[in-house]
């Protein structure tokens, strides 16, 4: 079958989340450490998702989860900040890495481009406007009410853009994002970003399964697609 | 409150549907008056909704509908048509009003766009690519699982935005879309489309109630927002 659309995790693959979210935290809190922080407030995502994928909590957007989460990590850290609800949407600022919006305006020439990211409806629309992140939809955890990996958020976004899931080929610089994907009958393409966790990053440098495509970045996906 | 996105009906405010199908349907079946043809066509949608709108049927996207209502238009008129797979899709392949592209983008520049309309993702993403519309996301029927003029899509498109609905401007074509946009607490924009049903249209020609905007065109439109 031909290949239909390209999905896309967004936080790493597509935006530098720990870069921009550092930037920010540097501002509002100059008293800690921005890299630090970030790396804090990130390590309370997957607890907070986890909750929800158990059933131990009905579906919150992940922008509630980030404002929650950092209460936990202002508390852990002993500081404060002037405005949390603005710091907390600095998950709405973040850069896209250098190659990603000429690579997806490449790819959307050739087929559907959409976000399959555990972000909102909201936080990607908002996200995409101040990144440039040219999509045609958005899809994703909202429109399943659950969370990645759970194999619903892969197949409600096939589902919404009326393509079986062999039609449809899951982006991502995570190995296991993709595992869950290929599990759900998706085609499946690895971009390593190896610095997304800093410069002694040690995960998902390189692909750990022979995905369907493996490339350096998006502008080599864009090309390599037929 | 600040405005904070503008939601669209589409088929007859951004899009020439009557127009747009009538020229498939020419093609596909020749022996028809295309017009009539495209007018009994679209004649079948708000029965195959209100179907659905009073819970007599679950949610079915609107894909399928216009599949369903081809046969039995195709049965009223007595003929056949070689793919009608691929004609029901010409619902994918509208054109677009001259001033849409452009008053949108001009939108875009200043507030979060998107349809609002009963069209499934699928159908208005397609559609987008087609006729170039520049949402920001496509929200509307399916995040709802439900058909205007039911509040819970408007609703449904403002909790996505996370905007409360007193700053989500609904602009549309037709005032019973603008009266049930107003009652579900959203701001309301009447762009009159005189031509939408033909040269005799006699419904819709003017604004029949004081709405909060009332636009000869999107590119008005996009000049009277602050």
């Amino acid at each position: 079958m031909e290949l239909g659309a390209l999905i896309f995790d967004v936080f790493g693959t597509c935006v530098d989340w720990r870069g921009s979210v550092a930037r920010e935290v540097a501002v509002a809190i100059p008293s800690v450490d921005a890299f630090a922080f970030a790396d804090a407030w990130r390590a309370e995502y997957q607890p907070a998702m986890e909750r929800i994928r158990s059933g131990g909590r009905g579906y919150v957007a992940l922008d509630d989860l980030h404002r929650e989460n950092l209460e936990i990590v202002l508390d852990r850290f002993g500081v404060t900040c002037p405005d949390p609800a603005q710091l907390a949407r600095a998950w709405e600022r973040l850069a896209p890495w250098p190659d990603t919006v000429p690579g997806l305006a490449a790819m959307r020439e050739k087929r559907i481009v959409a976000p399959c990211s555990n972000g909102s409806i909201a936080l990607m629309t908002r996200l995409a406007r101040h990144a440039g992140l040219p999509w045609d939809c958005i899809l994703g955890a909202e429109i399943a009410r659950d969370y990645k990996p759970k194999p619903q958020v892969y197949l409600a976004a096939c589902a919404a853009l009326r393509l079986s899931p062999d039609r449809v080929m899951m982006v991502a610089a995570h190995n296991d994002d993709l595992h869950a994907a290929r599990a759900a009958g998706l085609r499946t393409a690895f971009v390593a970003r190896p610095t997304e966790h800093g410069a002694g990053q040690v995960t998902d440098l390189e692909p750990d399964a022979a995905w369907d495509a493996n490339a350096t970045d998006f502008n080599a996906l864009a090309d390599a697609l037929p």
